[in-house]
């Protein structure tokens, strides 16, 4: 089985074999070195001074965590949505009482850097901007550098869903002024999901202090008091920190540039092979992601069809769209544990599968 | 190693196995069988005609869950506390705006259904009562079978945490009347932390129909949605969920009558073996847990350093005190896959280490 979906990817043997460890008492002397050990490395990836701390979630739960802790009730929020995670992103700063504006663009199509700081101009209540970094639905990745560059020239908070970009593309947290940065350990992390990683800047522990909307099981407070005794507040997920522990060290081992680079090799031989096949990318292609492919098809394609053609006779995993998209892109992650190979057997699969799956 | 706490719990070998499986499409055709499977099987030692849902988090991840899915700020709400988890259950319920009336016991001694039946006499606003039922922090079981005729007998809506007895002890969900029940996998269920399962009753979907307080990843009404669709809203623990899926036949295959059986048999073992080696029980003994036992020592015995002889050179894991009772007592968890031996081992360890271990 080739599983190409944006998350859970496929994990390395290491990674399993971690994941396959007895347990241990998580809050015993054994616990807290792990604990240390894979934060002071995530602090390296993530490439940040500040905090990075560990819930045991989905990355859903870790954006929920960004907004709780940040954020008062009625507090003016600008969330940047161009996908189906802005949306989700938007939709759980409401549920929370956030005042939000909500700035859209069409799916798949760039945010202007420009208009955000026009909306931050109009609107100077806003308190904090809440972007995607790497929409997982329509394969595109958004400009954080310019975007974040702009929301510190207006002195707010930004709050990022890196969920499928961290650890894969360079996201450089502390240059790119970024406060609070999740992301899920079943994208590129190259383990299981249940764990969520989420930094925090010190002026996002400034907002938290404020911050009034209520939580228990996401505080901030609450993680990094526990951290301090090496310990999580609540019971972790042991197994997901074992196989961290291996991965982190695979991925410093191969060096950063080198995770960056592979990425960006992969996901350009992905988008090439696309295109040669006579296929169109959904996304603009200056913005194309490096860790998921977004593709919308031609004319003479019945995408749900090519979809389940992959998966019941080439045994090949990819993902449908999402939400209003959902039958008409098909999704190719290529994140994680990813190498050349990988692509070159999908696009020789998938160019087989295509005369299968005419309309 | 032994892990004597009261989890994570070791894990069988099939568990660990289970773990070590490559992911799958959590959004594809293969989840969904596996995701049916395991709610059907957890229905059945629930003991439950209501719906059971996985979440991705720790047991407290639940808690929370059972809080903002069926009440709003403001609502009065009794919660029954003799142990450090009854106050966690109480403190939740304080940080998203239940008004919150504490029926407080002291740490260790039973909760009398009586006093349970005073309070709701006297305070008829009480919309819900909150309760623990197996008191992890002091070793004691509550007696929930009395207390939910007296929530029932005044319409309340009963919310229990019973993290560390399900699975483990009868408590058949419905016939008690219970709401929403929580537990946690790495407690009976032997498999790692990473997931709650939580039942709903129907009143509790009505209650939830009503709820105000705000919430996302936790929203029953999401789950729900997906577990139509064969899903989890958000991205689950899969590797926990494959090790379920075989833990849940080796508790069936056994017979729930016999695990429960067993877990009895072996917390009486506990107790006894502590006894006679002259050590004192902490919790009241008619109503001592059959999962966790709790013991408060003798006066001549040093509990931290007991912990510590029992680690360091017996590779004996056990567990302190929570909260007040930190240095206070040490616990012993006996639940999931534990059997006869495994005590009889225990306590001729413990016999050791006790002469090591004086004041």
């Amino acid at each position: 089985m080739q599983l190409r979906i944006p998350g859970p990817t496929p994990c390395p043997p290491e990674a399993l074999e971690a994941m396959g460890r007895q347990m241990m008492n998580h809050r015993g002397g054994e616990f807290a070195p792990l604990l240390r050990s894979i934060t002071e490395r995530l602090q390296r990836i993530f490439q940040t001074n500040g905090d990075v701390l560990l819930l045991t979630s989905s990355g859903t739960g870790g954006m929920e965590a960004a907004i709780v802790n940040t954020l008062s009730p009625g507090d003016r929020v600008l969330s940047i949505t161009n996908g189906f995670f802005g949306e989700r992103f938007s939709d759980i700063a409401v549920a929370y009482g956030a005042d939000v504006t909500r700035l859209s663009y069409e799916w798949g199509t760039p945010v202007d850097p420009d208009g955000v700081a026009r909306a931050l101009r109009e609107d100077t209540a806003i308190k904090a901007v809440l972007m995607v970094h790497n929409e997982t639905s329509t394969g595109m990745a958004n400009d954080l550098e310019r975007i974040g560059t702009v929301a510190r020239e207006f002195e707010k908070l930004l709050l990022v869903d890196a969920i499928s970009s961290l650890g894969c593309v360079n996201l450089p947290v502390d240059d790119w002024h970024c406060d609070v940065v999740i992301t899920g350990s079943q994208k590129g992390w190259m383990v299981p999901p249940g764990l969520a990683m989420v930094s925090v800047s010190e002026r996002a522990w400034q907002a938290h202090a404020r911050a009034r909307m209520p939580r228990c099981y996401w505080d901030f407070s609450l993680a990094m008091d526990s951290y301090r005794k090496g310990q999580t507040p609540w019971t972790p997920a042991v197994s997901v920190c074992y196989a961290l522990d291996t991965t982190l060290d695979m991925m410093l081992n191969e060096g950063l540039d080198n995770v960056f680079l592979r990425h960006a090799r992969v996901g350009q031989k992905t988008r090439d092979g696309i295109k040669a096949l006579g296929l169109s990318l959904f996304p603009d292609e200056d913005y194309a992601s490096d860790t998921v492919t977004a593709v919308s098809g031609a004319d003479w394609l019945d995408i749900p069809r090519l979809i389940r053609v992959l998966r019941e006779q080439y045994d090949v995993i990819v993902a449908g769209g999402m939400g209003k998209l959902s039958t008409k892109i098909l999704r190719i992650g290529h994140l994680g544990y990813v190498c050349d190979e990988d692509i070159d057997l999908f696009l020789e699969v998938l160019e087989k599968a295509l005369p299968q799956a005419k309309k």
